[in-house]
Parts: C-alpha cells; sequence; structure tokens
C-alpha cells in the first residue's frame, strides 16, 4: 500500500506518452521514453512523496507533479551529463547512454524537452489548485534545485571552471536535487519546507559517497555504468581521500544526520524506515548500515 | 510611451542576474548574460506584449512574465542550434557563438539554465496571481511552444529524421513560439486565446520566409551570421522554391493574412501597426512591403 503510494511509474507513463504522441518526430519520441524507462532506483520521487505522506499528503495531485517533475529533470541531467563533451559516458543503467544510441543531436533534444515537460506537469497544476501559492512555492523549489546560481546546472558547470570547491561542486550538483525532494514533498502537503532541507541534503551527501564507493569496488554490470570513471576523470572521491572504511563511516553518520534532521510529522516511523530501507543499496557487499 | 511598454530589456536583465548571483559558476554566469545580451530584434517578446496590450492587457505582470520566458526560451534555442553537432554555427548576433566563445559543455548548460529560468518567470508569478488557471493557460502555451511534440524541440527534432514535412518541420521550428507568443499575450490579459494563434503563425511563417530570403541575398555583416547556409546544410529555402520575387511575394502574403486575422479588441489598430513596423525588416533593400 505504501509502496504504491511511493511509485509514480504511471503518472511518468502518462507524463512522457503526452510528449511523444503524434506528430512528434519518431526518434525524439522513442529517446524520450529510453531516456526514462526503464528507470533506476527512482530514489528522489520516492523521497518527494515520502516528505509529502509523511506530512499528510494534503495535495496528492500537487505531490505527484513534483515527483515526476524531479524524476524527468534528474533524467535530462544524465542524459546531458553523459553527452561526449561531458562524460563521454557510452552505458547508463545497463544499456547504452542516450547519444550512443539516437545519436548526440537527439541526446541534447532529449535534455531540453525532458525539462519543459517536468515543469509543464508543474505549470499545468494551476488548471485544478485552489492554493496559487503552494504550487508557485513547489516550482520554486524545483527550479532552484535545476537551474542557477546553485542547482545541477551551475554544479555541472562547476566542472568547467579551473578550480572546484568540491563541497559547493556536489551540494549543487547532486545535493540540490535531493533538498529539492524532500523540501517540495513537504511543500505540496502544504508544511513550512526550510526544515526538510536538512534531510535532502544529507541523503544527497549520502547517495554521492554511495556513488563515490561503488565507483571504487563496483562491478559495472550491477551500477549500470562503467566504474573507475573518478580516477580516470580527476574527479573528487570520498574513498581516494579516507579509504573504503572511512567512507563507509562517513556514508552512516551522514544517514543519521539525515533521519535525525526529520521534523516531527504525523508519519515520521514510516519515513525513517522508507529512508532505511532505500539506503540499504548504498552499501556495498559486506558492509552494514549502522544506525546511530 | 508604447514602444517602452514593449520593451522587456529591464525584466530579462533582472531575471538573468538572478540566475548569475554568486555562488553562481563565473563562466556560466557570462555565458548566461553573453546569450541574451545584446538582444536581436525581441520580435517575440514584443508580439507577446503587444498582444496583452491590445486586449486591454490586464496583468501586466504575468504579461511581462511571458514575454521575458518567451524570449529566454528562444535564446536558449538559438545556443543548442549553434552547437557543433546541429549548425555548428561559429557566430550569432554578430559575436563569436555561446559554443564558440565558452565551449561546448558551458553552452549546453548556457540552454539548459535558460530553459528553467524561462519557466521559472511563469512560477513565481503564481505567488501573486488570483487566477492561476489563467497563469496555468499561459505556461502551458508556452511549453507546448517549446517543447514535444510540436514545439522548437519536435521541430528541431525533425532534422534528425530521413524525411521531413517541411510545413510541419517550419511549423514546431519556427512557427510554434511565435503562435505562443500571441496566444500567451492574449491569455495574459484574460482572453481566449485560439483566435490568436493565427496571427502567430503568419507571422512565424514570414519571419522563416524572411530568413529564407536573408540567407540568399542578406550580407553576413548584417544579419549577425553567415549567410548561404541553407544551400550548404541542403536545408528547404522559399527562394530555392519560389526565386526571389515568389519569396516577397509570399511574405507580403502572409502579413496580410496575419494583420486580417486579428481579432475585434480595443487596441487592435496599434497592434497592426507594430506588426507592419516590425516586418520592414523581413524585406531586404529594393523591395517594399505591399499592404493587402
Amino acid at each position: 500500500m505504501v509502496n504504491e503510494r511511493l511509485d509514480c511509474e504511471h503518472h511518468l507513463n502518462m507524463a512522457i506518452q503526452a510528449a511523444t504522441t503524434p506528430p512528434c518526430p519518431p526518434q525524439l519520441a522513442r529517446a524520450l521514453d529510453y531516456a526514462v524507462f526503464p528507470g533506476g532506483a527512482r530514489v528522489r520521487p520516492k523521497l518527494c512523496l515520502a516528505a509529502a505522506m509523511a506530512n499528510g499528503d494534503g495535495d496528492p495531485r500537487l505531490g505527484m507533479a513534483a515527483a515526476i517533475a524531479i524524476e524527468m529533470l534528474h533524467c535530462a541531467s544524465l542524459v546531458h551529463d553523459d553527452l561526449p563533451c561531458f562524460d563521454d559516458a557510452t552505458a547508463r543503467r545497463g544499456k547504452p547512454s542516450v547519444h550512443s544510441a539516437f545519436g548526440e543531436r537527439i541526446a541534447v533534444l532529449t535534455g531540453d524537452t525532458l525539462i519543459v515537460s517536468a515543469l509543464q506537469q508543474l505549470a499545468v497544476c494551476g488548471f485544478h489548485t485552489k492554493d496559487p501559492k503552494r504550487l508557485a512555492t513547489v516550482s520554486q523549489i524545483i527550479t532552484a534545485g535545476v537551474g542557477a546560481p546553485q542547482g545541477i546546472c551551475a554544479g555541472q558547470a562547476w566542472e568547467c571552471e579551473p578550480s572546484i570547491d568540491t563541497a559547493t561542486y556536489h551540494q549543487c550538483k547532486t545535493g540540490a536535487l535531493f533538498v529539492a525532494a524532500t523540501c517540495a514533498g513537504a511543500a505540496a502537503a502544504g508544511q513550512d519546507h526550510l526544515p526538510w532541507a536538512m534531510l535532502g541534503s544529507a541523503i544527497g551527501q549520502a547517495y554521492q559517497v554511495a556513488d563515490d564507493i561503488q565507483d571504487c569496488v563496483g562491478v559495472s554490470a550491477q551500477m549500470g555504468k562503467p566504474s573507475g570513471r573518478d580516477a580516470v576523470l580527476g574527479r573528487p572521491n570520498a574513498v581516494h581521500e579516507l579509504g573504503l572504511e572511512g567512507a563507509i563511516k562517513l556514508l552512516n553518520q551522514l544517514l543519521n544526520e539525515g533521519i535525525a534532521s526529520i521534523p516531527d510529522c504525523t508519519g515520521k516511523a514510516l519515513l525513517v524506515s522508507l529512508v532505511e530501507k532505500q539506503s540499504e543499496r548504498f552499501f556495498p557487499t559486506g558492509f552494514a548500515r549502522c544506525a546511530a
């Protein structure tokens, strides 16, 4: 029941169908579907929906629109990050990356279209809402997490600068959309979103550390993308800095901090169990979660 | 007075400043500004504002947000169209294209950021609106003009298909945002937008024909971009199909059809004069506008 309410596949599918209906050019239509399905863990939209549910889910339509917008924006960022001019990644989610399968031009347009469609999902909530300020707050949270000066685009753009502050870089590139997920979920349910930023930030940092660990110890087939890329691309990696044990310790600490930060709310126990469940996959074989 | 009310530079500037404020990465900040300023003729936002004014301009804040969103989306499309994988254009608006000046990675991110910021301009109108349905209508019109299945992204994606229907291609790639401009302007003023689609469509087609003419007879310095590209890239061009005289005749016909389609409204005479004024630059030296 709870898992069903955290499942956004149907709504994602409807959003992609709306964009890919004729007269959409056939290759763009296929690439849009390919970029979103089958998905990864859908951790961001689940976190958004869980935050909305924990706060009573006062506007389920808006909560779901926020969740799928966040996932579509995440998918857009993956497609553009994989482009030859960035990571030049040939594989993603266990299959060829979008530009490998459809060419660079369609990949650029797939990312662009996903951004537009994502924000369209939110905008059309205005046809039904009785609370336009709430919708505006949710939209503002999500666009801030994606654009500039400190969303995903800004984070990615730090890769083009001669020197990078690693914390700022990760906070923008990875953390911003996790913060948007918890904050948008709470805001969609009518709650003050600011106290929810810490949970998103901590999970975002934990996710980044988990990604660093997987990049070092992961098997490509499990990750759906090549491992060892950080060393090749000269990127900061928590395992290189702290060792594997140190990185696992940091991962546990971040998850504990995130869970401790969850504001009092009607569905707090359920949300904690969801965060614990989702974070199981952050740990490599042989290492277990160590709660506070 | 009227010209001042059609001027969106100040509001565009505020939108770009909001995106480029610290901690925005410096190169992305410079590229965002570079992609939007100095502008071209700003014909789309002027058309949007003129349509809003012709209908009484009942919500000037929404009309202006629509206008600058449309211009920012247009600028985003230029940056991505110029990329090496598409037109590989080295110059735009009389200076190096964004990827020539800042590199391909920053160009991709500049386009992405402009799309997000543009739609953010609309979303934040929800904090002030008393009519969320009107805002949703304007947002829906604009996102439809940009995304898929038949906005700019779809139009550009037709270039990747083995066969193209030229009319559909131009309608999506160029026409859709002009239709969005007139329809969004009318909708922002609280009017039914559907009767305003024809004006946008006709001006969009006229603009395309004017572009074709300039590609054939233009001097690069005047256009701000290289001429003769259609022949090089094997693209359809009205002058190749109809000859120069035929293309000029078609241009006049489209403008006459567009003007004839303008619904009755309080500011109709003013709007007609604005369309005539804006279209003067569509005609090459030695050819004059010939009204119906």
